[in-house]
């Protein structure tokens, strides 16, 4: 009996059960529908006026308001826990993320992954595993599509290293790329009263920085609901039980829902830069726990233009996010390495209407 | 950098923002979803059954349900905060409060302001701010009009103070001037059994009172989540950093939030009454915070018929909410003051069938 | 005045207000919509691919996703218990549980009952009352039926004993009567990548155990939020202010909290056991706390084909839920009872594809 449990029950893939090349289609596709916007919404107080308002929406060009890239992202994210992070220790980063089409609700999204790159670390106890996820929607229509690496324990620290192979990442997606999760829009419709800020695209300059002021506090039901929402079952952020025996005593809070408070947050200071393009690299620089207050600042790293868009511009932005601590005097380094109060560390592209 | 941040980023109006005639448009509009009225109903626990059924709704004349008019109020109310409320230490009261059309999932609410009377405080530090705020549908027609008055903090207590603008507010709305929030009915087709009630409109008396016996406690999550629904995004609700060097040491909760709770607990001995038509007057009498129980009784304050209308009758209830205190003797004053159990004191009308 | 207020707020029934025959239409039907999907999936982390994405429902041959099972059995259980287990001590079993006909987002559930037995207990103080409660769509069609029974208090203990009536309950749903809650099905058209298992109806072996391994931790916000989501108004469950006096000191979790928490976490080991058909019998073994980490574990009691269905095959179920102890083990007894550990003993059949 026991050989049959252990069949039908994943207990999660370890080190050893990556490959390069190693491709993988996640269970359990999902609707988006009417009631996941809204929890999005009440969860992380988004309020870009695109995502919150048909009208506006319609009024600029979409056929209705699209799902936030945020909610389209973990979706696609939690589908890919079952295979690659049930049992990682921690997620190391992102790279070449790029939203490639609008998700509306109704949409359906499903997943797939491909395994790039697998290196065993020194320790022998842990590997880095490198793997490109795909979201489609129910057309086959890739709607997101990005690389992360993870830390997963090894099954058995004996087991022998495999070749390491670690792909070239690039540093950031590149402008020219950008833009095609937005249909052509019409700049003039955009009421900026209504989006809550007359600073559009050509107001924000390299170097710029920007405090977003306000702070959040997270509650463990609001992690767990948030998560759960996503169909993401990684353990430790549901399970009290092992956890409060593990490395923190806590439960470990999801690294995305750290993004989307943080992009939340930012709407404070860039109202209109309502859609996020791509993804060019993202750390998790210290874990989230409930009852931590969240605050966050962003830094205008480039501004470019789109090909053939006169539209939209794009704004490539550093957003820094702590725990704890408010951003006024917007916290960084400290020595060698993060002031201990950030939290996240990440290098993304939005768009803001021209 | 510095004073482009500033510019970008707002952190609120203060006192001397506000001049009478000031005409505010508020940012985001949105469409109210059938996320949004399931989440409202899992908040707070509303079993009116015109708002929970399309079909009971149907049968007496609606083409569906309607959103709960207490939902609208909120969604509209948090689109003001922005602009007025962000600095405010407390909401003082509202007045002249109605209900003017039904809002269906698929509206989108939009919202603005007018500044209609500035008081400063006898302590330089703070004044009064009166604000009339409209909300609408995608259609531009007016679905709530309300007013409310805060205490703002000044920017600066040497600022001079404005011109004393007090605006004649009245004690109540006309019964005459309600009712314009619901279709005409057919009260035959209204189903008593389902409704949970077979107490109508002429079976209640001007002096009654009703304990609503249950009591509900409420946790950081559900305010947290309830106030980002209505894209409310007063500090004081979400940030513990902050106010746990406060005046209370804790995250004070949005006072729509017992509002809601107490309106939910009164379907206990006035289910029929399943609309808001409007709101007389409104006090916050004291704060509530996570981790209290909130409970609730009514007094019938005055009966109304409706011009031409023969489908529903409206009744002037009196709610009082209290917490950590049950209601089965109707606590309301203590010596000069209130009971220092209370934490609302509510006028308002309410439709129920004939 | 006294006399209105009783006679207008509902205080639940007592023990001696129940007597076989008694036929109840209970109050507030509701329409299932997009938002309590969401919620509800949000809130347990279903995982079932029918339930979740309508593309995936329709190529095996539904309409679009079905709602899950237990979200229409909470909803029309809610319903019931302002009429019966207000006043309720425990609820002590479930039996004869069919799923009818589906439910899909946009139908309206109401639920109607019977009291088809009542005995009194020797302390005189409570009594055991058997109800039979069927839930109906917007077209009149039964979705489920099932028969409870639940310990109710005496208003007096001095008033005399009904007649004992104790209903003959069936053991087990018959196989040959399950099925009717599924349209036919494709199962050439059903992807095991997708749902998420390779095992389908005819792997499983009658007398295998299923260790489902993963734990989840249940928070105050939750429990309550689904609560209100099903219209349970049952005290117990959201007034820290009464029940901190009470026999726990805690507010209790709903029963059925439990059941949809084991009922997801069952996904891994069963992932293709997608609609639950019927329930034999259920006992809520042990209360639930906030807190509290629940884990659990399945056994195939049995295995059965159903009359002129080829599509899909039966598995009679035993899942045992445990509260802060991970099931590896499987247990389940310890000398003359429960293992201290058990919450849940349930026993229902789910249908696989075949």
């Amino acid at each position: 009996m026991t050989s049959k449990t252990a069949a039908k029950t994943s207990a999660g893939r370890f080190f050893e059960d990556f490959a390069v090349g190693l491709a993988l289609v996640h269970a359990t596709p999902r609707t988006i529908g009417a009631g996941d916007v809204a929890l999005y919404s009440a969860l992380f107080g988004a309020r870009f006026a695109v995502q919150s308002a048909d009208s506006f929406a319609q009024k600029i060009g979409y056929p209705r308001s699209p799902v936030d890239d945020l909610l389209a992202f973990h979706v696609v994210f939690g589908k890919s826990v079952a295979d690659i992070s049930l049992n990682a220790i921690a997620n190391l980063g992102y790279a070449a993320c790029r939203f490639l089409d609008p998700v509306y609700p109704g949409d359906t999204l499903s997943a797939s992954s491909e395994i790039i790159g697998v290196k065993e670390n020194s320790n022998h106890e842990t590997g880095v595993v490198y793997v490109r996820t795909r979201g489609f929607n129910q057309d086959g229509v890739a709607v997101v599509d990005y690389i992360r690496w993870v830390m997963v324990r090894k099954r058995d620290a004996a087991s022998p290293p495999p070749k390491a192979v670690v792909p070239d990442l690039p540093k950031a997606v590149a402008a020219s790329s950008l833009g095609h999760g937005v249909p052509r829009l019409d700049p003039a419709a955009y009421d900026d009263a209504l989006a809550g800020s007359p600073y559009r695209w050509g107001d924000y300059a390299t170097g710029e920085k920007i405090d977003h002021v306000d702070g959040v506090t997270v509650e463990e039901a609001e992690h767990q609901i948030a998560t759960r929402l996503f169909q993401n079952n990684a353990k430790v952020h549901f399970n009290q039980f092992s956890e409060g025996q593990g490395r923190f005593g806590r439960r470990l809070i999801y690294g995305g829902h750290v993004i989307s408070l943080a992009r939340a947050l930012s709407f404070n200071g860039l109202a209109n830069a309502f859609h996020i393009a791509g993804i060019n690299a993202g750390r998790h620089v210290a874990p989230l726990f409930a009852g931590d207050t969240v605050f966050a600042w962003s830094e205008i790293l480039d501004s470019a233009t789109l090909p053939g868009r006169d539209d939209l511009g794009a704004l490539r932005l550093r957003i820094i996010a702590t725990k704890n601590r408010p951003c006024a005097d917007f916290p960084l380094r400290a020595g060698e390495g993060y002031d201990p109060a950030v939290i996240l560390d990440l290098d993304y592209w939005v768009l803001a209407p021209r």
